[in-house]
């Protein structure tokens, strides 16, 4: 399971880039497929599905590792955090309980740059203090779960980086999420959206605050950071568009 | 700023391989230095402070920076995650208020792979699920707004990455947190303990649980990870000694 990071493949880890190439087979969402595509060599066998086919590239990752292939399943950021490790690590459990075949496979971990610090890095760094990571996906998870999530997060101060915060399908909960932070927080609080984060020309980041947020572009591509009471904007700094987002660590300057 | 991951040079992004070898001086905590060695040539300039030298460190590389040279600020794991890049861009600020040369400095922070992802990468999967990462330092930060986030965290069942969880000298916040976590989650609760993640020979790995997490070794190398209330240890897996700590996605399998 290896961490592609965010999407130019100069933000690999030099051993995800060795690995890439040594892999008899690389199993991965298209998108993320095409994104490590210039790697790849035609002697690979490449097995690519689309969105939501998660379970389906899992399943037929395990069937070449146990075959004796030696497999790459790749994932966009770090494979830990919402990605391909625990799914796969799942599905052997259960194998393994059937004592199947699946039983002698090997598996590693390979960590890779997450969308949160990616993000944080395009925004400055807004990041630098205590933080909360929530999905406003719940496909798979509760709602009132993810909203218990949000108010702990706000009402204790934390950073929070927001992923998946809206899909065509999926509007509202972005919403209800920036109301929970405004119930807690200032509407001035500084509010950041990275839309592909460090993956080449396609990034686009912004600079805004809670009570603007919601004027401005935010889909699957983005990650949302919000500040903490602290949190500032640099408008000098010209790292985005719009100045530099920074959390001060607490430093005496 | 650059992150250089974990330690070892292979989970270094291809840019910051690049980059640390390019610039003309180089600025670091001696650690970490030690850590990159073999990338640095006899032609460039190494600045290296001790810890707790953090201020001096930022102030030296702004004024080569200033100067004109091309300076690389390390730090392990993400340079914005309790990192330098926070310190510099507070820093430049208020020289810019001062209208002095740091005006013109270029910046940029080149994200890295953080301690919470090598440490889960070394567990098995238990961050897939909604998170918070605190540092339990409180050199920096008032403790009751520390154990305010614990308790936050816990009380939403999030899973926690705790940083910096005990110093020689400070040795009962890691006792304080582990009490909070009884008050909301299981004695049960898997907490995976790893020092030195991802840090070749040294990496030391350990699965327990919020009951007996304190009779193992955490000091300042160390990543505690305490799972949500769904999070299991498949004992079979061998991926660390004690097994593999997994966190469900929520996938129906």
């Amino acid at each position: 399971m290896i961490g592609i990071g965010p999407g130019d493949i100069e933000y690999l880890s030099l051993k995800a880039y060795k690995l890439l190439q040594q892999v008899e087979v690389v199993v991965g969402y298209t998108t993320y497929i095409e994104l490590i595509d210039e790697l790849l060599s035609p002697d690979q066998q490449i097995i690519s599905t689309g969105m939501g086919g998660e379970k389906e590239r899992a399943e037929k990752a395990i069937a070449r590792a146990a075959g004796g292939q030696s497999v790459a399943v790749i994932s966009s950021g770090d494979p830990g955090i919402y990605g391909m490790a625990g799914l796969i690590l799942e599905i052997l459990k259960r194998r393994k309980e059937k004592k199947s075949a699946a039983d002698s496979i090997e598996v590693e971990i390979v960590p890779g740059i997450t969308a949160s610090t990616a993000s944080a890095a395009a925004l400055g760094a807004p990041l630098m203090h205590d933080h909360a990571v929530i999905s406003l996906s719940d496909l798979l998870t509760p709602w009132d779960k993810i909203k218990k999530r949000i108010k702990a997060a706000a009402s204790s101060d934390m950073i929070t980086a927001l992923y998946n915060p809206r899909s065509s399908q999926r509007t509202e909960q972005i919403k209800i999420a920036r109301d929970i932070f405004l119930d807690h927080c200032s509407p001035e609080t500084p509010a950041g959206i990275v839309r592909s984060a460090r993956r080449g020309e396609d990034e686009e980041v912004v600079i805004t605050c809670l009570k603007n947020m919601l004027d401005h572009r935010i889909d699957m591509l983005s990650t949302v950071i919000i500040g903490n009471s602290s949190t500032y904007v640099d408008e000098g700094m010209m790292l985005a568009e719009d100045g530099a987002m920074i959390t001060p660590r607490g430093y005496e300057l």
